[in-house]
C-alpha cells in the first residue's frame, strides 16, 4: 500500500500493543541552556532498541500464510536486522539476515538472540543488494528491504503520528523536527505525518559528514550517491544513496537536509547521557546533534529530535562519554 | 495530609502536566533469558533524572504564600536536592540545599543549575538533620525532608498508581514490585498504592549490603540503624535508618526487604544499558539487581523493578560498564 496518512494510521493499529509508545521527553535544564524547548522522541526505548521494529512488524504483518511459512530475508547494518528478527518471531515466521562483518557485536548477537539466522558480508567491497536478491530467490524468502518498502515506511511513519499527538496533548506544535536519515525510511514516513497533520512544521533529514547524500540529492532534485571514501561511527545510517521509494516522498513533503560532524554526534550522545539518561548510538544521535549544533538558519521555539536507536557497544560508548 | 490512597490521587492531580508519566518498559530478549516478564519503571526519565521531583513538587505545592516567599530548605545526597531545586523554581520560591561534600559532581552542578543555593557537609562526621534544623530555623525556611514528609510520600506514591494502571492496560498484574529503598519515601508511597489497588502483589524494599537497615527493621519490627562502618557506590540510598513516618507505613503494607551486593548492582546497570538503553545510577539499580540476582524464594511471573534515578558521573558509569 502506497505510504499515506491512511497507511500510517493502519500501521498504527497494527502496532497497537506491539510497539512501545515511546515517550517524548524534554529537560528543563537543557532548554534553559540552549534557549528553546527541545523534545527528544526516545526510539531507543522501542523494542529491539530502535524504531526499526515498527516498520518490520508492519511489513511482516502484511504477508500471507504461504510467505510466512517460507520465511523472510533482510539485509541490514543491524537495527533493521533486530527489528525483523523479533517481528518474525512474534508473527510466527523465520528470518534470515545479511549483516556487515563490522557491524557492532551487540547488533549481531541480539539478532541471533531473537532466533534469526545471521550471514555476513564486507560492506566496503560487496553489494548487499545483490547478495540479498540472490539468497532470497534461492530460498524463496520474502525480502523485506530496510527502507524501500511501502509497509516499512508506513510503520516508521507512526513515529510522526505519535509526535504530533504527544505535542498537541501539551498544546504545542513543533516548528522543526529533525530525523536521523540513512536510506530515508524513517524520515519519509515522518514527513507524511507532518505534512498532513502539522502544517508549518519543517522536517529535516540529519546526516553525518561524508554521508550527506540525502541533503545533496534534495538540493539537486535527483538521487546522488556518496563517494564511498568515508567511514563513520554512525553505522546505522551510512547508506550509499537515498531510496528509490523514499526519495520522492521526501521531496514531495519539502524535507530539507542538515549535515553534522562526528564531534557534533559525540557531543549529542553526551547530552543524551547527562540530561536525558538515555543511551543513544552514534547514528541515532545525528538529529539531536543537528539541533544542538545550531545548524538551522533560525533558532526554533519548539523542536523535536528523533533519537532513533541505542544499540552501541559499551567500549565505543564509553570512549565517547569520556572524550571530553 | 496523612499518606493514603486519597492523598496519592490528589498528588497525581497536582503532578498532572508537571511530572513525566514515565514508561513501563520490558525487553523481550531479557525476558527470554531470565524466564519471567520483567518490567522497568523508568524514573530516571523523570524531570531532574529521578523520581524525587514528584514528592518535591507535591510538597512545595502545599505551601502557603508566606512560606513560599521565605523559601524552602532541604538536605539531600543529590536527587531530592535536584527535585526540590526545580520544583521550587517552577512554583516561584527559592531553595537552599545542604548536600554531602562527596555527592556526585553531576548532582551538585545540576542542583545549582536549577537556581538553588548549595551548602555542603561531611556525611561521615556531621549530622545533616542537626545542621538542617539550625539553618532552616535561622532563615525561617520551610524544611522539606527527603522522606519523612507526608506530602513527599504521597508524591512518590504516584509511581505506584502509574505502575498499576500501566500493567492493567495490558491486562497484567505484578506478583512482585521491587523498589530502591533509602529512607523509604518511595517504597512507602508505592506500598500504599499497591495495598489498595493490587491485592496479591508483594512490594520489596531493595537495599545494598551494609545498608540493610530497612530489611532488618522489618524483620525485627522496630527501627534499627546501620553500623556506619560501610561505604557504598549507591550514594542515593545510604541513609542511617528507616524513616519515622515511612517505617510504620512499610510495616502496615507488608513490605519485605531484599539485600543485593555491589556486584549485583553493577550487573543491573549493565543490563539496563544493554537491554533497555537506560542510564541507571547505582542506587537506582538496586531493585533491578534484586530481580536479576534471584533473591526471592520463588521466581515471579510478572515483576516490576523501579529504576529510580540516573544521575551518575560518566567516569563511574564507564568504569562499571567496562568492568565485565
Amino acid at each position: 500500500m502506497t505510504p499515506s496518512l491512511q497507511s500510517l494510521n493502519l500501521a498504527r493499529q497494527t502496532l497497537d500493543g506491539q510497539a512501545v509508545l515511546t515517550p517524548l521527553l524534554e529537560s528543563p535544564a537543557l532548554n534553559e541552556k540552549i534557549g528553546f524547548r527541545l523534545f527528544v522522541k526516545a526510539e531507543m526505548l522501542q523494542k529491539t532498541g530502535s524504531f526499526k521494529f515498527r516498520g518490520a512488524f508492519n511489513a511482516i504483518s502484511q504477508l500471507n500464510d504461504e510467505q510466512k511459512s517460507k520465511g523472510v530475508f533482510a539485509y541490514s547494518s543491524g537495527n533493521h536486522a533486530q527489528g525483523i528478527a523479533l517481528a518474525a518471531k512474534l508473527l510466527g515466521t523465520h528470518a534470515t539476515i545479511l549483516m556487515p562483518e563490522d557491524s557492532p557485536t551487540i547488533k549481531k548477537e541480539n539478532t541471533r538472540g531473537y532466533g534469526a539466522e545471521v550471514l555476513t558480508y564486507d560492506r566496503y567491497t560487496q553489494s548487499r543488494e545483490e547478495i540479498g536478491l540472490q539468497i532470497s530467490k534461492e530460498k524463496e524468502l520474502t525480502l523485506i528491504k530496510p527502507y524501500d518498502n511501502p509497509d516499512v515506511i508506513s510503520g516508521q511513519g507512526t513515529v510522526g503520528l505519535e509526535i504530533v499527538d504527544q505535542l498537541s496533548e501539551q498544546n504545542l506544535k513543533a516548528d522543526v523536527i529533525t530525523v536521523p536519515c540513512g536510506g530515508g525510511g524513517l524520515t519519509s514516513g515522518i514527513s507524511i505525518a507532518i505534512k498532513a497533520l502539522s502544517s508549518g512544521t519543517c522536517v529535516y533529514a540529519a546526516e553525518p559528514e561524508g554521508f550527506d547524500d540525502t541533503k545533496r540529492s534534495l538540493e539537486s532534485g535527483s538521487r546522488l550517491s556518496n563517494d564511498g571514501n568515508h567511514k563513520s561511527i554512525c553505522d546505522a545510517i551510512v547508506t550509499p544513496m537515498p531510496g528509490e521509494v523514499t526519495f520522492p516522498i521526501l521531496r514531495q513533503n519539502d524535507v530539507r537536509g542538515l549535515t553534522v560532524s562526528e564531534e557534533d554526534v559525540k557531543e549529542a550522545m553526551r547530552v543524551a547521557f547527562h540530561y536525558f539518561k538515555l543511551v543513544v548510538e552514534p547514528g541515532g544521535a545525528v538529529a539531536l546533534a543537528a539541533l544542538l549544533s545550531d545548524k538551522m538558519a533560525e533558532k526554533p521555539t519548539v523542536a523535536v529530535a528523533v533519537t532513533s536507536g541505542g544499540n552501541v557497544d559499551p567500549d565505543l560508548y564509553c570512549s565517547i562519554l569520556s572524550s571530553k
